[in-house]
């Protein structure tokens, strides 16, 4: 039985909440469970120097957390005077990720900015804010549209992301804190819509693990995504 | 007549949601108009070096905005490398003030931090902070006296905090961004729930300002924090 | 009886030496009893990035302090890697209260910076440091109108700066540091020959201060402000 | 036709020289085609402030590449005062993956540190660092226990790691620069001698991938960690 | 003629004003024609580290130029967030040639640390900062001595330094800036009251310099040295 | 009798490998006994902002030690986030040797970087880093002037470095670790082919040294270079 009551194959309760930030051109708040994170979408209007005169737009992502986000208060790492490993790893990730949804010639040579910020967290942050970054992005391209700015959808298609894990023996889908800390192999699934694999990181905490676990995992993962493509619309409609 | 449409000694809109944060011992949103922070408190085990041993405890503050928070996307002060100057003038600002309010021998040797990120800036982002640090201190305070761990309350009054300034040629009551912006003159004050005078800070952007004009900053100031205190209490209630 | 043998309103022995530093447009050593601040005025030939081709000038002020300054060593900033907080916020208000004075359209597109160094610290050397450092821009722009750069005189007025404070009870004017560390409120005075006011900021160490108190430390700020402008006016007769 | 003229299942040339550095307690240069790293270990009497008193062992990894080791030289990271989050991503791969092989309760409280450094790149440079890094570890704990510290061997399996991609539409072995630049996917697998995986990342560059894809980049990856095995342990022979 | 109208051989003016900080345990302003540098000796009641326990003493430098010190300002090194690699170097050498004067066993476990700040820079302030700091250093030790903390005087011998080089082809002493920027060869010479050598560093700055040239320099240099140490001994007396 | 079995005036065996990596314009290894250092030079197209226009060319350098190049295992300093003193020092003594025998007209405006890389440490890594930089120097200069870009050859002489020191009381040349760590007087000597003097710098220990021992050791060098520069050649032939 895990922690929190739930089904191998379920999901926490997922809520997207759009609309949050007046200033960013699109924003939601993301809820999974007790992980919550604001993301922002910011249009920008330049390009980073080996793009300009490209003719190729740009989407990247920054991940903080805030201090009081867990369970003991994290440093700041504003005060600490840089991003630490784990930080720089996850945006570069999300980063990646956002991006295989745009046709950046359909984008256009203009940025837009992902921010992530952790408000609390119980696991899984670098998922939700995946998930919840391409809600703020798709508002912020509509957005776009609707100021005749984009002749093109540059967005192809959903990008989401779920972790799963072997807990206790048994795989799993979408762990929070308390299993994250236990498992024996953790693992992370970016999916489009369509159910085409973007990033699948997988790595053996204890035991190294089989192709049949990560294949059970795998199937976990499709099942999970098509949930979150589900919030995704919802939060949308 | 001012841009939002109060009079000059109008407070905006301010509500002040508690409870915000599961990990946090106290916790808030305070909305000032448009205007967000979110301020929580964490108790930490160590005193800093220059206090072990003294039976004195110590508040201190930390201060942040979420790269959206602002009309143009502000960066991010960790892939800065270092806090502003202007950040950490005003993390010093709210630590001065929030301990004005507290006896620190019977707080003992203990260290709460209060750290205040502004999610949406619209002026005032450092007296929202310290009128929602505050409650956020007074929420962490009531859980150590509720765990039995203070004999006698350590917080002797409210602190709450409210700018003014001299809005076309006019003396007005809590700026918002668009008044800031153009005020000739810029006050903040920091004031204790019976009206004694914690921090007063007043710049000429313009002209310089007589002394006249600064007392009828200071009449605008009362009443204002009469007012946030007021909004305290009934968070708290 | 204050420890120096001073009464409540004296100021202390106050001296300015100009002419201290061959490179620098305008520079002095002022010296306000024991503190001892070098301040020096140099052009230079750039306006940051947000004035160009703005027709504006702009003045700027950094702060610094000798190790061997204070009573203990304080640690060299350049070999932290940064400067304090303290450090910044100070060098942020000697440059506002500089530029309270300056006529930035007549000044033109020019940049002067004022370093302010401590040499010897005694107390109140923020207040030194926009003393002197208003004797050094006076001298710089001198400079530049006898080499027939600026059509008309782009200062408006004097700027000089008293702290005061309340020791033992009394409301005294100047404090030096043994007054400073048990002051239980600590005021700084930016004002003009003509007494504007331009920089007012006051803080309870301890217990609130009420108005009357406040208004006893601006009567002491006019006194104290008039002896440093009459100290300005010696020093460049 | 792949530009080297392999075939899409051929590992490049892989060649380990050991005893390359007379002060580690383990090093080799391990060359695939015409990257090549060198790697060692050195062992440090100190563990991590997180381990202290848990009688555990630990293995960490830090990953260099020389300024001249690329085609165009790359900035020197000890000048520009940080490491980028590439290079943190990749020393924080390096030593999870080796500590996969390490039982750390027979290693006991002692920390080996293994340097990765690339002499000379073209692509594959983490996976590299893993199969030579490996082998360094290897080596150093054959020191240890000939010295007698060590009652067993803390080393329970070897562990290599190759990278698999789909370039030209076909899934082949051991990209090279020349064809990791243009691969639509990308992905590295750290497995250990016995076959169970340690680490899978596969990245879409352009399309997402299906899993039938990923399951052939699982069966390359199959036999091109056979061979570097077999290296490894011709290299120790 | 060189450009101060001096002999090749003839030193600058050279004055040494002790007793200048009232805090520091030595202090003193030592002026070699227009270089002018501030230097202190502070007693610090902890040695570095890798000396915990040997009862032996540290002698250490710093060094800093204020950015008004030089013909046009130089940018300040606690802004810039690092001391420069010159600096670095000056304050490594300074704190060698001031042990090379100490027994550091009757010096015992305390560090005095040597402050050298040039208030005004015209060439040679690495060599003034050696000669004016050693007066500090013997100033401070004399004050331990007094309050009876020494049994037997750590001081072995004077130190000074001088520069040299070859100006217009010929060899001449104590560079000013003028000479300096065109000097073709560049050397700097510390030595003993004795005549023993302590440094050497001669650098070409145009073409390879002989061994005559080198003699040349030497002879100018023990010259040098005997006027330097007179004005060391006159400022002590 | 010299630790290594060395006579006084003996060189340890040194080899110059050219060709390294395959990516630089010229690189080789120079091994001094046990001191090994991997020297690059790198073409880049952009000369440092001062010399924009000028027509002149410039030489640089960087140095870096790998982690286990020592025998304890020295930090990272890209991890560190900066370089030491000693590491600025040194580039800074290489960057000013290798310009000596360069005509920085008949270069042209073009920058050449050289790394020097230290494998393996046995003292005398400076020296080492000049006298194989000098070879990369040589050789990406040959591959400009066979590309045809260069009218006239710039390299207008050899350069080389080597230490020597008082050991025992006995002058000797060519240093290693377990010299260098006893050595009384320590002194590196930066020469051309023709015997000209680039860099002289010599430090004592301990008790200062004479000029007798100077000029003993300026023997030691004349023929060390020597033996040298016959190294470079032969490795060039």
């Amino acid at each position: 039985m895990r922690p929190s009551g739930r089904q191998p194959g379920d999901l926490r309760p997922v809520t997207i909440e759009t609309g949050i930030i007046k200033h960013a051109a699109g924003s939601c708040m993301i809820r999974c469970g007790d992980t919550h994170v604001l993301c922002t979408a910011s249009l920008e209007p330049r390009v980073p120097p080996f793009l300009k005169g490209s003719g190729l737009g740009w989407v990247t992502a920054e991940y903080g957390m805030l201090p009081a986000a867990t369970n003991t208060r994290n440093r700041r790492e504003a005060q600490a005077g840089k991003q630490s490993g784990r930080t720089q790893e996850i945006q570069r990730l999300i980063g990646r990720a956002l991006r295989a949804s745009v046709d950046r010639v359909a984008l256009g040579e203009r940025q837009i900015t992902i921010d992530c910020d952790v408000i609390q967290a119980d696991g899984g942050t670098r998922c939700a804010s995946i998930t919840g970054g391409w809600v703020a992005l798709r508002l912020a391209v509509d957005a776009l549209r609707q100021a005749g700015e984009l002749k093109h959808d540059p967005i192809t298609d959903h990008v989401a992301a779920v972790s799963c894990g072997i807990w206790g023996g048994v795989p799993v889908l979408d762990l929070d804190y308390a299993e994250d800390s236990e498992a024996g192999t953790d693992a992370n699934f970016v999916m489009t819509g369509s159910g085409g694999m973007v990033e699948v990181q997988g790595s053996a905490e204890g035991a190294p693990f089989s192709r049949d676990e990560l294949n059970a995992l795998l199937d976990l993962a499709d099942s999970g995504i098509a949930g979150l493509v589900s919030a995704q619309k919802a939060a949308l409609a």
